[in-house]
């Protein structure tokens, strides 16, 4: 499955959110353009941009807002990044290196401050308080993913409702906000901003879980950073928490995660899981989540870009499948 | 001077932004209670929502409006401090362990990030998109600022302009922000927000200025931080700066810059400015901009607040003096 069949409608918004981007490299306050210019030259596949201008087709599709909310949306994503690879202290993104191993800590901090900071700026040119609320409290749920998942590193033991709290707050909330914002720009009545929303939370719950399952099983150079790498860092993710309730006895995980990512014991961890049944379930979990993502869009109306949503969920779950 | 006859028009609101805060570190999307009271218990003197109540006593007073925006000026600068010790590795912040020191730089960066987004949150229940911009823009010029000083650091030959430039991104920004709010939601005509947005700029580079020269002068009990703390930290301040225009063939600075924060080196330069016309001639800039910034007043109502507003500009000097 091509991803740009399922961005064919708004392919040419979705490449000037690149432009966009790149465009904020230049500016008067920072006098280093090339450290911006790698932060925001990356984007990847964009989901989360598409994804707003997506949502934005059902009603009234105004690019003059919904253009700023993607790029936003987009560079709100590329900050947490920032940060994420400067607490993990990451030396590659999509294989990249990153900002934090090249300029240091300390630099990398302040760049995603201001990043975040560059995208509320541009939500605030939608003049949506709404927008803006979501936005900020986006944030706010972001930041309390991370610590949840700051303060459980290295534990054993996570339960399932606590991952499943930790990636609604790390990931879904901005797939749900990127929907709901592209709904409530375009003039959406509250039910379509509403089931918008739910179709991102689910959408963004089955693409962390793939996210998760393709740390085990996914390909290092696709990947663009190590296999079990989420175990390296100390992070219990829905593929080793299934292989622990299915073998209670087993204590691979509990090792990898004793030994604070000792390479021997995470290999030992990851090819277990990896081979066990595990993975299926994890899968299936992904797929129930798609599938309610699209149950929350048959309240939309039946216009062309209801089918790329629908799309968008089965190719979250194939790719790299 | 005593800053409580400043405050006394404000008294009551500024204790109910102390409680605002405080209020703050109850939520359920973070575990962690304690972290959150730490960093939200200490608001110093509150001159950054003091300026924001003020300020909005001019014309229509609405504390619904200005209560959130004045917790959120200062939550704001609650958050850049959080982040600025976890570059810094400060172990102390208004003599009280710093959030970094206590729960790992790690934490602190999320800390911080979650603090942006709180502030933001209040910021838009005043529902004004002017607010809204106004914060994200002061956030993206306090970055810029933090990233000139931190490119520059260690770095001998900073000029005054250089320095002008820093201090107003890093500092005068929130100051202006907070006074050009204040008037804002209460609804001042624009030559008001102006005329306060560059009241609270001035105030802002006076402000910083003598906070520089405490740095050389001032009591380590008092600063609630080590003498000579900048140049440790390899940030030049106009003292040095001035200190290196008098005496060219002088190489203190240079050596404590070079050294990358060497006791000795540090106390022989520190003890040098501390000693020379250098603090006057910087006290004479901070008098100057606190001028201007009473000059910045002349165009406002002149109704009791405008005196609490120019005794700040003596205070903001004398402090500690």
């Amino acid at each position: 499955m091509q991803i740009a069949s399922i961005y064919d409608p708004i392919q040419q918004d979705l490449q000037k959110v690149g432009e966009n981007l790149r465009s904020l490299s230049k500016t008067d306050l920072i006098p280093a353009d090339d450290l911006l210019a790698h932060a925001l030259g990356g984007m990847g596949k964009g989901v989360r941009p598409a994804l707003t201008l997506l949502s934005g087709k059902f009603y009234h599709y105004d690019l003059d807002l919904l253009l700023p909310m993607a790029t936003a949306v987009e560079l709100l994503h590329i900050a947490t990044l920032v940060h994420d690879d400067t607490i993990d202290g990451a030396a590659l993104r999509r294989s990249k290196p990153t900002v934090s191993s090249i300029w240091g800590k300390e630099t990398a901090l302040i760049v995603g401050d201001y990043l975040f900071a560059t995208s509320a700026d541009l939500v605030s040119t939608t003049e949506s308080v709404l927008a803006m609320r979501l936005f900020a409290r986006t944030l706010m749920v972001i930041s309390a993913g991370e610590l949840q998942q700051n303060f459980s590193a290295y534990r054993p033991g996570l339960t399932r409702p606590e991952y499943y709290r930790r990636i609604q707050h790390k990931t879904a909330s901005l797939f749900a906000m990127a929907c709901e914002t592209g709904a409530l720009l375009s003039q959406a009545p509250a039910s379509a901003c509403q089931a918008m929303r739910d179709y991102g939370n689910h959408l963004g719950m089955g693409f962390q879980i793939v996210d998760d399952i393709l740390d085990f099983i996914g390909d290092r150079s696709e990947l663009g950073k190590p296999v079990g790498n989420d175990l390296i860092q100390g992070t219990v993710t829905l593929p080793a928490i299934i292989f622990g309730e299915m073998y209670p006895g087993n204590d691979y995980v509990k090792h990898a995660l004793e030994s604070k990512g000792n390479p021997d014991k995470v290999k030992r961890a990851v090819e277990a899981i990896a081979a066990s049944a595990a993975i299926k379930k994890a899968y299936d979990l992904a797929l129930d989540e798609c599938r309610q993502a699209r149950e929350s869009l048959s309240g939309m109306p039946p216009n062309p870009c209801r089918q790329p949503l629908e799309t968008l969920t089965e190719y979250v779950v194939d790719r790299n499948r």
